[in-house]
This record gives structure tokens, sequence and C-alpha cells, in this order.
């Protein structure tokens, strides 16, 4: 498959583009210094790399950005820009990347098991998240032409330093685990799951 | 208990007064029709009706809308205008209501079944829930003073004839268990639930 994979740079992003590669698609690996390049939080720069890109047959998106603040701390700007950032940012692929896509293709965003477990500081993240599965949920009926989507939706990484005191109690999940529900999204016959890793 | 209901001029709010007052309550009720009333999309207009009904055992929110349209003709500004509603227009107060809720008080917003379950043309609606139930998750354990936070989730309203259509095959709720539910969320100690109807 030729697969348009947008947060390469990321480590889920590219933990999903290795385990894509090794299985012989052709990875198409976007992000902010990659050329061609892509701002996820400016739709005319998603319909710019779309048109670069041309025809696909998978849409991988693993991006977004969520400020990590005390409950009490937390801006009405903090929410707005963690949806903008990872809600939107991810929804853009669909509303745009339906042109691109071959038939019987597949999208497949990136969440978080912070839309269904707490975790301190991270409800702006968790917003975001909860908006994206249960938009992956509802919309997977209504994609055309054979079309899936997905959301894979990691613990916390075993692989990635970040955020491990504040995950205190849950078991990070290996590489491994995460490229897995990728391939699952990408190969399998699965359509508006919350693919829980 | 002094509560603050916004959003009685609804078919669900509407259920939550009736019950709430039938249950001795002192219930504030707003609405954009009210006086002092309010316009949940804007902060500022949710900060003056706080100031206005000053401190209360409970918040009780049952606002927010989003268009209904088929996947493929849902927008941006769509979705960006369901979350801004919706969402920011509940979570905004938990944001400022803090500073006006007594200890062990209650914030109790509303969300629905779309969050969970498609249903044709709901995707943006479906978005908006998904944040606010995610946001409530992660919220409920950092609010200060054993003040509690819960999600009211119903099916499709039997009493209401709005989208029955939409809803086929889904088991329309009574007035009576969607009542059930708020008075759960208000009197009861749970906290960080989805309640789902």
């Amino acid at each position: 498959m030729k697969i348009l994979l947008v947060g390469g740079a990321g480590h889920v992003g590219g933990v999903a583009r290795v385990e894509l590669e090794a299985r012989g698609h052709e990875v198409v690996a976007a992000s902010r210094s990659t050329e061609p390049g892509v701002d996820t939080s400016d739709p005319e720069s998603i319909a710019a790399l779309l048109a670069a890109v041309g025809s696909v047959d998978a849409i991988v998106v693993a991006v977004g950005s969520a400020a990590f603040k005390p409950l009490t701390e937390l801006t009405r700007e903090d929410y707005a820009e963690a949806f903008t950032s990872k809600t939107l940012g991810q929804v853009e692929f669909v509303t745009q990347g339906l042109d691109y896509l071959n038939d019987g293709g597949s999208i497949t965003v990136t969440t978080g098991v912070l839309s269904r477990e707490p975790v301190p500081t991270a409800a702006a993240a968790a917003l975001a998240n909860g908006a994206v599965e249960s938009f992956v949920i509802s919309a997977a009926p209504e994609l055309p032409r054979g079309i899936r989507i997905n959301a894979v939706s990691p613990n916390v990484l075993a692989n990635s330093p970040h955020f491990h005191d504040a995950f205190a109690g849950m078991v990070p999940v290996t590489d491994e685990q995460v490229a897995a529900a990728f391939v699952r999204s990408v190969e399998g016959n699965v359509t508006g799951r919350v693919i829980a890793v």
C-alpha cells in the first residue's frame, strides 16, 4: 500500500512508520520538518500536503499537543488549543483526505488512554482525545467507498520517557504493541474502533 | 440545596428542573431568555450569570447545539462550532464555576449517546459530546474541596420528537430515567462518571 503517515517525527508516529515500512508498504512520512512538510493546525497546509502526495491507500495521523496543567490552571485557551491541535488537526485528514483515498482505503488517527482514564494535569488532552474517539465511532459508518477509520489509543509508552511520573501505576506499552495496533487498523478490516493499547 | 440550572428551556434541562424542584431544592434556572440570562458561548456572559446568582451547592448544565449533516458535508467550522457550543459552553462552568461552588458541591453536565454510538449525520455532535465526557473523567480527581463532576448522557428522548428517525432501533428513554440521572449526580456521591441513560 501507499501510505501517507503524518507525525512520523514523534515517538508513536515513528513506531508506526518503521513497522509499516518493514511490512513492505510505501510510506510517505510528513511532519513540520519534511519536504513536503505540514502544519496540521493549518487546513491549507494539509491541503497542500495531500495534493503533493496524491492518491493513497491509507492515511495515518499521529499529531497534536495539549497543555498539561493542574485543572484549576487550565484556561479556555488551553482547551481550544488542544482541540485545534489534536482534534481538528486529525479530523481535517478525514474532511480533506477522502478525496485522495483509494476505494477500500483507511484512515488511522491517534489518541491515548487519557480519554478513558484520569491522569493529573491531563484534562485538556483528555478532552481533545475524547473528541477524536467519539468522532471516529460516529464517522465510520458514513465513510464512502469502503473506506475505514480507527483510532489507535495507547497507554503511556514504555520507550518514551515523557510523563511516566504522571502515569503512576499504569502499565506502559511497548513499541511492538503500539505498532501492532497501527497494522491492525491499516491492514485489517475493522472500522469505527478505538483500538486501545 | 441551591442549584444553578443552565439550559432549563430545553427538554433535558426542563426535566432536570422539574425533578430537582419537586425534591425541594431551590433551583435558579437560567437560559437565553431568563433574567438574569446567559449566552453560554460567551465566557463573559457566564461570568455575569455566576456573579448574579452567587454561591451554590450545585451547577447543572444542559446546553449546546451542533450541526447535523452527512459526514461528507460537515466542515471544519461545523466541528469548531459544536465544540464551542457544547464543549466549551459546559466546561466553562467548571473553569469559572468552582469559585461559586460550596464545599462538597457538584457540577453536572449533559452529553448524549452520540459519544458512544454512531447515528447518521451526528459526527459533529459526537465529537463535542466525547470531548465533554473525557473531560469529566479527567477533571473529577482534580476538583478541590470535595466538589464532584458527572455527565448525564441520555439516549434519544421518548418525550421529545426530535431525531427519532435518525435513532432507528435505539430505545428511547423516559423523562423519569433522565431525571433520575440528574438526581444521582446532584444528590449522590459519584464523581467522574458518565451516567449513561
